[in-house]
């Protein structure tokens, strides 16, 4: 949500030399994903995205994520497209840092999403692991039951000061949730792991865009499902609200339908997608220092989620049935 | 240089509803001026900037800013245009904070300004001060000499763990300065009050706009000039460029010709915006704590810069003789 890197505009004429973009009009940093630099840039010829890469992503995952937006975009997915420099690389350098130039997507973020979205969003999410297919390169997911296991480590004996009990409960939930996510074999593919609605654009009820792939990885698509389950069909309020977990699931097993496996476990995946954004928003908010430039989410939003999932019986409680 | 508050979309919605400017396409907040939230508006008529003013800016202060704007574009300086609502208010209110609607200027800001851009600076300097005449708001300036002992009382005891001897230099300066401004009678009117680089946009070597009014005041309008030597002569190594000092004089002087009185001043004008400058420098360096939101500049760029024009013998040493 900061601008990290300013760019002085000589360093930006001198990286504009390397693309056949024309010339900046504007160019404005712009609060947009937590751990890059962004900069909205409009040129002679069309609108972009300029991201420089900080330290907290890896260099090595670039080829991956910029690969995977081309492949994506190619087959007809809304996402930030990568523009090449005249030699062809998606991945630059700027200021000392790997920079990379992507189209611009028009569109607004929802804070609550309608059902209608919910649908779009469904739909979207499936065309996306369809068009996924055949993406040669691989990225395991970093934040499966291992790394919930690395995390609740960090957090140990500091976050029963967040909520009471909540080191227990999270001790009891990777011993339950652990060997049942280890334990599955569903259709896997490249996931987008991370489809908040503030990673959605749309225009009115149609969906514009989808960006920041930067958790993107290779993990079963009905994880994904579920965790957009979390993340678009609770109410403000904490209720899981049904008739939005229907327009999702009806539209996404409309595109790429669910098997009886996926349909099967993914209570259990929605439990554990609550528990890893539990988990990485707990230990940001130990981990932080007070004024830092980082928005902190709150952890007890998926505490509650978390228990929604712990008490449903079955698919019915997210109203929907295959 | 932070989004500090978050406007969900739907209260944009609500907001755009007062306004006929279309549908919201895109909306981003945006790394502009310090003290205000700042998103780039997007819609289906054209571009806008929305600012919500945060508590450092004096609700009092709204009307003199978004009056004077209006007054600057419709005597056509490129400055941001205030948008009015359907019901003719300039300013109006979004998730609790008073808020306004300006037009989008094209143009980058340059770190490094060349000969060429500081005359166009010069010009666009005294094309602002004349396009101000008539407008009939007043605002004082609170940062001139009473604003400075002020802030020296705040820094003082303080300030000689940024430099050695800087308490004692800013006691000497202002029993030096003080008097000679408080007797100074130059020809006053609306000035900037702010107008470093950051705060003009180029498109190429044409100045495309200016903004960030935030400053602006009632003051002698050759100290407006004193602050732009300040913020555009000098290089960042640290020395005066008299090639660009002469420009920006010859530019302003040619479209508004300066008086004997104001030329003769000018010396102690620019000690006097050096020194303003390292004060309020000097004082966010000491108050502001360490990983907040706002970007730090360093009070030294501007002692080096006041001692520069402790030397100066006169006018010649900034390259100009009217």
């Amino acid at each position: 949500m900061a601008v990290y890197t300013e760019v002085p505009d000589e360093d930006l004429a001198a990286f504009l030399k390397a693309y056949d973009i024309g010339e900046a009009v504007s160019f404005k940093g712009i609060a947009e994903g937590v751990e890059n630099t962004n900069y909205l840039l409009v040129t002679t010829k069309a609108r972009f995205i300029l991201t420089l890469y900080e330290k907290r992503v890896n260099r090595d995952d670039l080829p991956f994520f910029l690969g995977l937006l081309e492949h994506l975009a190619a087959r007809g997915v809304t996402c930030p497209q990568p523009v090449a420099a005249r030699d062809g690389a998606l991945l630059s350098e700027l200021c000392g840092r790997p920079a990379a130039l992507v189209t611009f997507l028009d569109g607004v973020s929802v804070r609550r999403p309608t059902p209608r979205q919910c649908a779009e969003l469904g739909r979207a999410l499936a065309d996306l692991h369809e068009a996924a297919k055949g993406f040669e390169l691989k990225r395991p997911n970093a934040l499966s039951v291992e790394g919930w296991r690395r995390l609740a480590e960090s957090a140990r004996g500091r976050s029963d000061a967040v909520a009471p009990g909540l080191d227990a409960l999270i001790a009891a939930e990777l011993a339950a949730l652990g060997p049942t996510f280890e334990g599955l074999a569903l259709p896997s593919g490249v996931i987008h792991a991370d489809l908040f609605p503030n990673n959605v654009f749309f225009l009115g009820d149609r969906l514009s865009g989808l960006i920041d792939f930067y958790f993107a990885c290779d993990d079963a698509f009905a994880y994904d499902v579920a965790i957009c389950l979390n993340a678009w069909c609770f109410e403000t309020t904490g209720e899981f609200n049904v008739t939005k977990g229907r327009a999702l699931l009806d539209a996404y097993h409309a595109a790429r339908p669910l098997s009886e496996a996926e349909t099967a476990a993914l209570p259990a995946l929605a439990r554990g997608a609550a528990l890893r954004f539990m988990l990485t928003r707990l230990v940001d908010w130990l981990d932080t220092p007070p004024g830092a430039l980082v928005k902190k989410l709150d952890p007890l939003e998926y505490l509650k989620k978390l228990r929604f999932h712990q008490q449903a019986a079955g698919l019915g409680d997210y109203g929907w049935r295959p």
